[in-house]
């Protein structure tokens, strides 16, 4: 079989520029989460296909990368569907694999666990500009915690990390989905209509107020009902007095606590942030997933014309590991979106060492080399990355790749000069 | 499908007191290596299938984890066998990828170029104490050096850093394929046998002069030719005067450069070294890669009883995909063996910051609240790492759960006296 020099189609290999990049930010997402109290953890990037099918995970589930039974296991005589040959699949997301470990290693986790992982996953989707079938997740979760400590904790650390980027001017925007049905229950849709009504709803960034009424009307609600829900959201505003409002008009359909929690969530983080950003209450912010219990929550930049990370309370998904539910919320950041606006934008990493090159003359006698080793481990004690190599023909080019990559510093080493260098 | 909570066979669920000491070595090695020149790259974790069963890989091309074909190009009706259903794999190692990914990106890379890759591999081996089927791998290359420098440089890298994690008396075993090769032609072996005569050859160490001597002969190489390999071995010092004497011994079966080379290279690395630890020439070392063309070494640890790391030149392999052989030489260190050797040591992690944690009681109204968000951005920019949680019933209990989490600096926040906070 012939050897292939592309990558598989969808995945990318990584230049060291762009590595430069990612190191960086991976070292800050470690630093700024542990300082907020979250601890690594990793499952493998295998997953049992039982798991990966089993409703939690959305349309992706579609988009497995599944892996062949091995050895005696693999039938292929026999087997009647795809699932008689696989037996697992790479991981589409991090959320799932974390449900099932902290199902098999409550026992020896602290409570509330807070959670740090960054991965690789997987999904077969069509591939187009900018979005690979590999990708770096990165997501931090809080386990075994009710209260909206948790929410507040989670918006903190993560836009921490995005004032330590240089990342201005974005906003969090926050719901709940007890908020969501409230709204929809309140105007008079059947609850066996939501899931449409939320669908549609959100394309409002899209399509508008207007559009927004017109596929309704379309979808064949009453009349009534689209006029009293859509009328909502011209009363609301973005701010803790629109939750206010949604706690007083919803009474009756909406718990008073969930409209305290977001309001406090809301202000908590407003009064403790550090970063520059604003909190936004976002009525129409649905978010895909349905495993989402409670609060969901999205960071918009402008920049990016789009999200670039998002999360929410999950209260019911480890429960289908343990049989027992489990407070959990997560927040993860779009980690390649975030590179790629570092790039685009050209961002100078603050921590780079300051580089210097040593050229070697080719026939450089055995003393010669060992006096330019010994000149290298010193200015690596002094704090240089140093970089030795045997010098070229074309010198003048060789120096010019040197300096593209960082080493404007460079000494010529000659047999003949040792002694001065 | 009933969910599963064990990780699939033979794979790991990371807890943070591992993955603590896991990302303390990952940033170690990235700063020590990048000190010396190296560049991080990655290439995806999933691989052509072509390029994983190229050969290369030798006996882990049996071990492949296998993915499936998606959507219309997967026809289980009319697959008569395993290549028919999969398209790709999970990477084995990082070295076959690495030479397809020069190949794909040569234009954009400096020359030579210095790789250092992080990355897990997966080899579906029996599962066995200490041994998994997703491990990670760290490897350093040089690849358009065909100088020995390049040995130089990875050997120096690589002991810097196990100096860097307190190893010490450590040794690096160092041969040379061509070596290896002249020894046999200098005492008549046929080279169709060498293959043979170095697989045996390397189980010296486990059954010794003797027991080789007697396997030659069932095998039935003729006794002159084992008696004469054989008094070699007893002749040859493990020391630069070792190789000397191999150049003199084997004149007209070995170029003088192949021992000049690797004399450099010992009594470089002696002298330039920064950590304590033996370099010594072995002519019983063989590695079993079929891919080396050159030096081949390997790192000898007595706390572990076996290799922890190793790597050698392999300058035919690259060719494979361009057409064109281009100089290459790496270094692998076992990540997960240098991990387990610190988690059994009871490894203190030097740059670990202090720990606070303040415990709020359930009560606390929102003031209370921000006052000690606040107290909590103050200890981060003090340095410090710092834990909110919501106070338990059994405060006891948890204050012994944070302390084994390193959090012994803890404040008890109640609503009522906020003021003394």
């Amino acid at each position: 079989m012939a050897l292939k020099k592309k990558p598989v189609t969808g995945m990318k290999d990584m230049l060291p520029r762009e590595m430069e990049v990612r190191d960086y930010v991976i070292g800050l997402i470690k630093e700024t989460y542990k300082d907020f109290g979250f601890s690594s953890m990793e499952t493998p990037c295998v997953e049992h296909i039982e798991n990966l099918c089993s409703k939690s995970g959305g349309d992706n589930e579609k988009l497995i990368f599944k892996i062949l039974k091995r050895g005696e296991k693999l039938k292929l005589d026999t087997a009647e569907t795809e699932m008689d040959l696989i037996d697992g699949g790479l991981r589409y997301d991090l959320t799932v694999p974390l449900c099932r470990y902290y199902s098999n290693n409550a026992n020896e986790l602290p409570s509330p666990f807070k959670a740090l992982q960054m991965g690789n996953v997987w999904r077969a989707d069509r591939p187009q500009r900018g979005r690979f079938r590999q990708f770096m997740q990165c997501d931090i979760d809080i386990l075994g915690e009710p209260g909206n400590l948790a929410e507040i904790e989670l918006i903190l650390a993560t836009t921490t990390l995005l004032g330590k980027l240089d990342f201005r001017n974005f906003t969090i925007r926050i719901n709940d989905r007890k908020i969501l049905k409230a709204m929809a229950a309140y105007s008079g849709f059947a609850e066996s209509d939501y899931d449409n009504v939320f669908i549609i709803l959100d394309k409002m960034d899209k399509i508008g107020l207007d559009g927004v009424a017109a596929e309704m009307e379309e979808s064949g609600y009453a009349k009534d009902a689209v006029e009293k829900y859509l009328n909502l959201f011209k009363e609301i505003t973005n701010d803790v007095a629109g939750v206010r409002f949604c706690k007083e008009k919803l009474e009756g359909f909406l718990d008073a606590e969930t409209a305290d929690g977001l309001e406090l969530i809301i202000s908590s983080v407003e009064s403790a942030k550090e970063a520059e950003f604003k909190m936004s209450f976002d009525p129409t912010l649905v978010r895909g997933m349905s495993y989402y219990t409670g609060t969901i929550f999205e960071i918009s930049m402008d920049e990016f014309g789009g999200s670039v990370g998002g999360g929410g309370r999950y209260d019911e998904m480890i429960g289908k590991f343990t049989g027992q539910n489990t407070p959990a919320v997560g927040f993860s950041i779009g980690f390649e979106r975030i590179v790629m606006l570092l790039l685009e934008r050209g961002y100078e990493l603050p921590t780079t060492k300051p580089k210097k090159a040593f050229l070697i003359e080719k026939k450089m006698p055995a003393e010669g080399m060992l006096k330019v080793l010994d000149l290298a481990k010193k200015e690596r004690a002094a704090g240089r990355q140093v970089m030795i190599v045997n010098m070229k023909k074309n010198k003048k080019f060789q120096k010019e790749q040197l300096a593209e990559q960082g080493y404007t510093d460079v000494t010529d080493c000659y047999a003949d000069s040792i002694d001065q260098l």
